[in-house]
């Protein structure tokens, strides 16, 4: 079973991402949007992101059998308040949230039980935002994964794995918890680190940064208040990250004592091996 | 005045880079090459970044009035050693090294005072290595900091200034010291962070990392033995560095605070900004 209604709350890069991607893996559904400002509405209609644009989010999800969250995920509770009462029987209720815990229990709670919710976590997206930058094929081949609970529906999960299916990603499942410990570390540790990496700089040094600082740098170009959220929800697991990461910078405080020449050079290696393996894998998954 | 024969010591990516740049800008030199495997020197003909290739070093600087060091910095002082009583009078010597204070320590002390050394560091490159990836435009609109001391000559200074103009960079100078201050906190810094974000990686975590971490680890895909004399080289001024970092983090976990939401965002987006801004000046330099 395919959607015939698909609601968009939040029609930014990732929500007009899928609703093109939608399109383009023909979904015969009609897309409605929901955003806040008229400017994007109008902009998502014209891209043919969606189909029709909704004055609110009650309204968007009218007659939905298939509801996105694609706001930043600070404003999911407020968001998920407002939609409870306005749902259909039966809908179902995903999102794009890069935490899963913290979303997972509001949407458990808050929603009635004649609705199902899913967890999702496309893991797509760029350091741009705004509906200008969506692409029919920011999906592809990149990894979503689904945080299903004792709560969950199997029906409507296997419902959700297969929307993503369609927009060309590779699906995976796990707990809320394990999602939000082993996504810290590859995303939310590295944002961190990023931003400080730039925040600790003097303006003498900073006009020295070439290509390597850019690029190391990337991802901390996001949007401040979008990645407040994320950090914040994800507090407990990114202050044990960076127990952890200190743990690791003391090592390397070690090995650039004179006597560890080969151990440095070795310690260097290996990151750069785990690299290479790991954009090897990405590269088959990207274009199988 | 150009050099009518320019000596290159280890023809890489930056040797092979420097032998086409040099054609592609006319430089009508006759370019030699050395390095300790005969199957890159022959690479290094038949692509056509060197004119002959020698099979010592000794022999590579006879007659050249120009010579510049292109292995890592861990081999200058062997090579300088080997090179000293082969220079011809008043032949110019510079490198490539990412590092300035010791080598320019190292060679005013080993070489003879018939020969003008003047430090250079040519900031372009890759995390690839190899002759193979030589390209003529890879110093094209990138910096170049050149690091004369008291005993630098004026003219050889300006000649070397010259020689890296003429490949396309913005040249600038300041002293060994400055030069590895700086350097430190937008190069080897971010360098040794992107490789303890690999090291500190689970197994579990790892294959879940997408483009964003590829990115942020893209500089630790470098050769490990390379960046081991880079790090350790500059040790005095990355322990420090560190320090200031792990201070930045100590302000972030602060800002994860639940009553530090505005502050935060504030701090992410000021990130953000700094990073845009830096991009642009980047994008001013390389595409005038």
């Amino acid at each position: 079973m395919q959607p015939s209604r698909l609601s968009i709350l939040g029609v930014g890069l990732l929500g007009g991402s899928i609703g093109l991607a939608a399109k383009a893996a023909a979904i015969p559904a009609r897309i409605v949007g929901y955003g806040h400002r008229p400017a994007t509405l109008k902009k998502a209609l014209e891209s043919g992101a969606i189909d029709e644009s909704a004055s609110s989010c009650k309204k968007a999800v009218a007659g939905a059998d298939l509801v996105v969250l694609c706001t930043p995920v600070g404003l999911f509770e407020e968001m998920l308040r407002q939609i409870a009462g306005d749902l259909a029987a039966g809908a179902i209720v995903t999102d794009v949230g890069s935490t899963k815990r913290s979303v997972v229990e509001l949407a458990e709670k808050l929603l009635p039980s004649s609705v199902h919710f899913v967890g999702s976590h496309p893991m797509a997206g760029s350091e741009k935002r705004g509906v200008e930058y969506a692409r029919a094929d920011l999906f592809q081949g990149a990894r979503c994964i689904l945080t299903p609970t004792d709560k969950t529906d199997s029906v409507a999960l296997e419902k959700v794995d297969e929307f993503w299916r369609k927009l060309g990603m590779h699906t995976q499942r796990m707990s809320p918890q394990e999602h939000d410990r082993r996504i810290c570390d590859v995303s939310h540790l590295p944002h961190a680190i990023a931003a400080a990496l730039i925040a600790m700089q003097g303006d003498d040094a900073l006009p020295l940064a070439s290509k390597g600082f850019l690029d190391t740098t990337r991802i901390a170009g996001g949007d401040g208040a979008l990645w407040r959220d994320i950090l914040q929800d994800n507090r407990d697991n990114l202050i044990d990250a960076l127990r952890r990461f200190r743990g690791t910078l003391d090592e390397l405080v070690h090995l650039l004592e004179p006597d560890q020449r080969e151990a440095l050079a070795k310690w260097l290696d290996q990151a750069a091996e785990r690299r290479a393996k790991l954009l090897a894998e990405k590269l088959r998954e990207l274009n199988p």
